[in-house]
């Protein structure tokens, strides 16, 4: 009887991996917010910021989205870009750590390894498995933050002529932001003063793309460059990743190739430097190089779909990821083709993966669509720009048509839940499917249904 | 060598079943076409119908999707109309047939019975088959047709005080038109001269929703009661267009209860049937009561998703049908529930058959992505408007917001296309994946991905 409570995993005992992971970060937006709610935390602001304002600031930095209902650089003081900073490289940090230890929980449990070794280790972590994994997750960090610091601050000393400690300041914000994927600038105009500046934007892009892979994958590349050598899920992320880069670029560069109020004023260069970048931030970066609200409406239908999507499991990134989008891919493909199997390189990939894949798509669609029909009724704004900025926030991306900061409170209260829904969601039900065991008792009989 | 190019399904023999639909209702279309531009064909028209027109319209009277580029009741003739009725009747009767042979071979094939009964007999259909269903279906369309235009032509007679020869013709255009799910009305107002009018919604209604169940499902359920005895596919179209039916009423009814351009000056009654009706009629029967364009976005949205999802299999209606929905739904329900197998009734649903239903819902949106995203950059019409124009075309719903007949030329042929593509598209890939083998060569050792 316990076994099948547990097994139907619809309602989690208290202290689930999904409730403890929930809580932290919910304890963490309240701490956010309360420091936020200072009159220190504002800037010519009195008295104070308000409580909404606050609590979106502080679910937004600690969910790394970067969607804003102030600006940045002017609504907050000094000392509230310090919290914000802080709620960042928490909040990265926490879902780092605990998706990968649900990696190496799973890979124990159910991967080749576990069949081979023994049973009776399976499903457990211990104290030194935490320690391990923590300490390869911060290393990962501070060495990636570090040298993309470096190198920003750098060059906002150098080509921008900045006094080295607000270069150093600046490079480490933006650099911490960049890294987990989080999207805050301390600019009134985001990334726009930086247009055409490789220096700034190459950095920038490269942290998302490292910090959007995923540590698993990013530990896996460092050990071995040979594909063959690599794990399904690496693989998947990395030919997927490289795959919507690329189409993503080229898409993005044409579609707004000769619009005047984005690349059209540039040479050949920017153009393609602002699409790659533009194409790298809905998975899910978030920073804009130019103002998204005034791209075309099929830039803003591609953006949609990257941000769907989002960047690799057990990263900083959001969406539905990466391995599932291309895992799902993988799976129509053999359809087609007639494959009994799904192969993705030398391994076959169980039903019960497939399986999984294909809930969290549908839970995914289920959840935007219901979130957008809600947005669509809660604002009075198009149906596109609603679509944009609910998979904005439920693939915790960041990017805006510009809507967010005048939608009604109970817009931006749907928001910040869809913040936080996206960013928790995947992970408790990643969670709780691959950690419940699979009782089978008996089977009934087969019988197809017709389809299509 | 041989076996394993036809596993792949990918570039069907000459010959396949879905080369053979799609000649065929090619043809059809050429034939409907040609008449159409007879200048006979035309009302007060000269010299005739434009090119664009007619194949535009012989499409969707083929295809059953009832989506106009000229008013239906003024630009043709009544040859013109006689041509439409002919159209429509061939093109329900001939999806339906064929579908309803598929489920037979299907059946037959993969069912239970196949492997208790002779293995030889698996994969082949012989005249007395085909003769059987072909009698089975006409013999479904003509006493459901004659039915509803008895009813129909006895109010138009005695509510509106029609001529009985007129009567007896609108009656009979109506019914087959609804029937067979495919919206056209021989009135430039549409259905909205009938509102709030039972005795001739509700016949409309339920000839669409009967049509849309499909044959193999009525056939079913006329004989036996009992919902113990049903199929798999019975059970689950049964309960799927339930739930849509009444949730759909719900959702329409609340969504326009206080708009002044729809519901807002009808009594409550008149307000549940037109909500009923306008529930019923994405699925896909196409008919309006009440004018789409001045809904609400929300009831839009709504739409979009019951277009998307269609009516039964093997049923005049389009869309991913019920089954593909429902069966996912029931995947995502066992998933949650941590349930090794996916049960339906007594049934187990064989894991190819779950993969089946993927893969259709997968190409449906992909399709439903790309078309929105073209038509999108081929008019400048937003992209509410846009999404429900591709998702009626490509459901061969025949809905609209009011922009077909404004699109320009090459957004008209989109159209075309995406009304050929929904109406055979479903029903290639549903053979080419249900009739193909399955080789079994050998097995790769399982690995899972990370998910989410
Ligand atoms: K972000
Ligand atoms: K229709």
């Amino acid at each position: 009887m316990k076994t099948r409570r547990r097994a139907r995993g619809q309602a989690p005992r208290p202290g689930s991996p999904g409730q403890i992971i929930a809580l932290a970060f919910a304890a963490g937006i309240a701490v956010g917010s309360g420091l936020l709610l200072l009159p220190m935390a504002t800037a010519n602001v009195q008295p104070g910021a308000s409580a909404l304002d606050s609590v979106f600031t502080a679910t937004s930095a600690l969910c790394v989205t970067g969607l804003v209902v102030v600006d940045t650089a002017t609504h907050w003081s000094t000392f509230g870009h310090v919290v914000i900073l802080g709620l960042m490289q928490v909040g990265g940090l926490g879902i780092m750590t605990v998706a990968s230890l649900l990696v190496v929980l799973v890979s124990r449990r159910l991967g080749l390894r576990a069949r081979l070794v023994a049973q009776a280790q399976s499903g457990n972590l211990d104290a030194s498995d935490v320690r391990r994994v923590l300490r390869n997750v911060v290393l990962f960090s501070v060495v990636g933050e570090a040298v993309t610091a470096a190198l920003l601050a750098g060059r906002l000393a150098l080509g921008y002529g900045a006094p080295v400690g607000e270069a150093l300041w600046e490079g480490v914000f933006l650099s911490v932001s960049a890294f987990n994927n989080a999207g805050f600038v301390l600019r009134t105009e985001g990334m726009a003063g930086f247009v055409g500046d490789p220096w700034m934007l190459v950095p920038v892009a490269l942290a998302v793309v490292v910090g959007g892979l995923g540590f698993p994958v990013i530990f896996e590349l460092v050990k071995s460059w040979r594909p063959r050598s690599w794990s399904t899920t690496t693989r998947i992320t990395v030919i997927t990743s490289l795959g919507l880069l690329v189409i993503g670029t080229a898409l993005l560069t044409a579609l707004e190739y000769g619009n005047p109020a984005t690349l059209g004023p540039m040479g050949v260069g920017g153009k393609l430097l602002t699409g790659f970048f533009s194409a790298v931030m809905p998975r899910s970066g978030g920073f804009n190089v130019v103002d998204v609200g005034r791209m075309t409406p099929e830039t803003w239908l591609a953006t949609d779909v990257l941000m769907f999507i989002g960047g690799g499991s057990a990263s900083t990134a959001g969406g539905i990821k990466v391995t599932t989008f291309g895992l799902l891919a993988v799976v129509l493909w053999a359809e087609m083709r007639g494959e009994p199997d799904v192969d993705v390189g030398r391994r076959r990939i169980p039903v019960s993966n497939q399986r999984q894949a294909l809930a969290v798509a549908l839970l995914g669609v289920g959840l935007a669509m219901a979130s957008t029909f809600a947005l669509l009724g809660l604002s009075d704004e198009d149906l596109d720009r609603v679509i944009f900025e609910v998979l904005s926030a439920l693939g915790t991306v960041g990017l805006s048509t510009g809507i967010t900061a005048n939608l009604p409170p109970a817009g931006q209260m749907l928001l910040i839940l869809l913040m936080f829904v996206g960013r928790l969601g995947p992970l408790a039900l990643a969670s709780a499917l691959a950690l419940r065991g699979r009782p089978r008792h008996y089977r009934r009989p087969e019988e197809r249904t017709i389809i299509g």
